[in-house]
């Protein structure tokens, strides 16, 4: 069951994991993500286990799963194959909104005073690895509410007396509408990025196609150290490649590397050099934090 | 100037086309597209000019600039060197916002009842040639308003007495944000796309390449004949076609139509033929509506 559970309202809350899994809104009593491989994430429970997560209400930075010792320590890396990973990769290329489900914690200001909520879907619109607090290998999924979820309210909303009833949602709460058209991938253009694609005259800097269209020449301004949490890169045209839809896609999704020669790495194997333009300087550190994001 | 004017609220009135000149917000006298294909089009009046145009609201079919005589009928081909179209194109190309003017007319319920209205940015969605109504290839835009600008008022706004004040925007109107950041291309993810996708391993059925990324492969459904205004495609998977991100963009755009024999035509030459799966029928009369929309 991807998407909304039919007759759940965001801000719905639940008492415990059973009510929440009862409801259909988070199956598993235990695990943070529900989904695999196969059918990618339906929900994932956000609850404090990972120090690395970070909570902007309509933005969750989401650390995968595995590694941690009984202390929630991380002792080891994390991997894409653990079957939750892997369906959170999933739901992003996909384009699949996931559920969101908060639990108490005092890590998040979003966070419910007591019990879990459910907040509504989000959509994976970045994944890619980092050394964690503990100094493993974490890998990390920036979740983005979709643009009719309303933002959680900062303010923690108390059980009513009786535990055992679901908490109503906010009478004024507006129905949100369902999502049956997800989106998979959005290409955003600035004047940072029009600047790009304008010295290199829509020609790919990776693979040298020149897409030409009736009526004018497409390109896409791709960053190199993804902009916001958790990347946080400038957005500098040092920061951006002119590039083909294709290529772009590899490069944000890591199997377009580059070394600091400006060498095109494609899985793993030097596959060409990047094409540059004399007005055009590639920050060298942007090029390294983006490949550092895709070490395994 | 792209995008909002300072001070200019969604809503914003004018008696006439040299007090909306004034103001900035639609610079020609007569042009009813503002812009060149070096810099995108600023903006564009709509006023029923064109037989061809359709008007819900949110969303725009607006009938192209040129081949008309001086009574309105179309006389002969459009084509997208006229500098208003080709500027069309480059917004859309870009992703950049298009300011419209809606001045009255007859043909849409969203009309003012007098003079002109400034009613936000939209975006151009898709572009296309058709045979309009009088018999000649006309070019058609699909624009769609931002998410947060407001529909306009179906009810018609009547000029205050005194007819030299431009009008106010009604008192309750919210300031609209600011565009920044413009949206160049959204790949949008259902069902019937999904399965299209599985059928073919996320394999491109034009140029053969499956992008596998750290995780799992990316591909793109992409619809033969549009779906909605003015293409009207069924939603079904024999109208899906899966593509890589750069092959979508080259059938979406024209630069790739494909013959009845699903021979792959690009910039007018066969380059290769469709692949196919057996459980994959691809629907004819949708390509034959493709490739009569790239028609020049």
């Amino acid at each position: 069951m991807i998407g909304e559970v039919p007759n759940v309202e965001v801000g719905q809350a639940y008492k415990n994991r059973r009510l929440a899994h009862e409801a259909g809104v988070h199956r598993p009593l235990q695990a943070g993500i529900c989904g695999t491989k196969k059918t990618g994430a339906e929900s994932i429970v956000v609850s404090g286990g990972y120090k690395d997560d970070e909570d902007y209400g309509n933005v969750i930075v989401y650390t995968g799963h595995g590694g941690q010792d009984e202390s929630k320590n991380q002792v080891s890396n994390q991997t894409l194959d653990d079957p939750g990973n892997a369906a959170l990769v999933v739901s992003h290329l996909e384009g699949l909104p996931v559920r969101v489900i908060r639990g108490a914690h005092s890590g998040s200001a979003y966070a419910p005073a007591t019990g879990y909520r459910y907040d509504g879907l989000y959509r994976v619109t970045s994944y890619g690895s980092k050394l964690g607090i503990d100094g493993f290998l974490i890998w990390q999924f920036r979740l983005e509410s979709y643009d009719d979820t309303p933002v959680p309210d900062a303010q923690q909303q108390e059980l009513p007396a009786d535990l055992s009833a679901p908490i109503q949602p906010p009478a004024g709460n507006e129905t949100p509408q369902r999502v049956t058209t997800s989106v998979q991938r959005i290409v955003r253009s600035t004047a940072v990025t029009r600047q790009v694609k304008k010295w290199h005259a829509g020609a790919c800097q990776i693979c040298g196609i020149t897409i030409t269209l009736p009526g004018g020449i497409y390109s896409e301004g791709a960053h190199i150290q993804a902009i916001g949490s958790p990347h946080h890169g400038p957005d500098t045209t040092d920061n951006v490649l002119c590039l083909c839809p294709t290529c772009h896609v590899m490069f944000d999704g890591g199997a377009i590397v580059l070394g600091n020669d400006l060498s095109v790495v494609r899985h793993g194997e030097v596959a060409g050099i990047l094409r540059t333009h004399p007005q055009h300087t590639v920050n060298l550190d942007c090029v390294r934090h983006h490949r550092e994001r895709w070490r395994q």
